[in-house]
């Protein structure tokens, strides 16, 4: 495998990305990261982020700055309470308030632009369709219509020879088998934080649906969960 | 036709994006414009963008932040000659360095979000195939196919009961029909502004390609041309 071959990868800094990037790298990419500070509540994820991607060896990571609070529409952007201790069913009842007004469309375009100036032919995304498939914009169709999308819109795609791949290597896995991926990849999850609502001293809140879901991913992966929660 | 009917009007603040504004106006959308800040060179073009939204009557002009010279490769964005000077011919060769990887992706990928939020299904933006289909993201197979991806993307493509439009009102327009049609509506092309490369007096340079594609569009509309050029 040809080590120079680039991948630009999302990386939210929660354990579905590390977990993304880790399976990246195994791939032989090197990896470019990108994250956001978008307005979120939990901007604290970023410095999550950063420390993932120490970890995992990167070749780079760009921490781009967009401003969703312009528009507000979300609970991880406006001042919107974040729902705490749901059952997975009530979860997956409705798209929660916790959605994004077309973040993960906006995140794969700027992927999209950094994979162009750097000759990149592959994005990688750590969407999840199974545990959780409220979210829009982390269904299959959703990025197949990226992908074929993305591939009329850039001057490499015009002009190359080859066509741009948007990985989705997590996105029939469900959170324990995740968990188990990156665990036999080395990911050490006490780098991440999938929390909606940390406090100030970076504590997962326990009770979001992201905590919810991580910490019934570790238990039933039978992996110890390292992550410390606020609530127990 | 309700008034209460709202579109999203990407506004550059030149030619083509203004008549564009007017075209949406004229068929009577309420018009939320939205321009960026991306690192252009020519960044006074939203001083103008600022001129245009006032005269079109627009209900609100959100102008974005966003920072595409963390990738640069684009004489708009980065330390790169902006071509001069050349034949209509010449332009049509290749893709020029002008430019800017995945721009209209991006600006899209936002107007879908500031679309979600005001719940509007309808996005114009001014892109022109005819007298200048260099920009692979400019080409009628590229609207089309953002558009499929961003009734996928949101929630309010999931669960409304319309689809989204995206409105390429000039896509089929020469430059003089674009301007006849803008005059025909009010159009007051002074205060636009096309130029690649404005001086600091807010001149246009008159030798990029934009301004001879625009000083050609004039000549040929049999329209006096109201810019101010600092090469005539």
């Amino acid at each position: 495998m040809n080590d120079a071959k680039r991948a630009v990868v999302l990386l939210s800094g929660g354990l579905d990305s590390a977990t993304c990037a880790a399976i990246a790298r195994a791939e032989g990419f090197q990896v470019h990261a990108m994250s956001f500070r978008y307005g979120q509540r939990h901007v604290i994820e970023t410095s999550a982020a950063q420390r993932v991607a120490e970890a995992v060896g990167v070749a780079r990571h760009v921490i781009v700055d967009i401003d969703l609070q312009t528009f507000g529409g979300s609970a991880l952007t406006a001042d919107i309470e974040v729902p705490k201790g749901r059952s997975v069913e009530a979860m997956g009842e409705a798209i929660p308030v916790t959605y994004v007004p077309a973040r993960n469309t906006i995140f794969l375009s700027y992927a999209l632009a950094l994979a162009e100036v750097i000759e990149s032919w592959d994005i990688f995304i750590g969407v999840n369709a199974v545990d959780y498939s409220g979210y829009p914009d982390c269904r299959p169709e959703f990025i197949a219509a990226f992908e074929q999308m993305a591939n009329l819109a850039t001057k490499a795609a015009i002009e190359g020879d080859r066509s741009l791949t948007i990985h989705t290597p997590l996105i029939d896995l469900t959170k324990s088998e995740i968990i188990r991926s990156g665990v036999d990849l080395g990911v050490d999850y006490s780098l991440t934080l999938s929390c909606y609502d940390p406090n100030s001293a970076g504590e997962a809140c326990g009770e979001c649906d992201s905590c919810i879901l991580r910490r019934m991913g570790f238990a039933d992966a039978g992996v110890t969960d390292p992550t410390s929660y606020a609530c127990p």
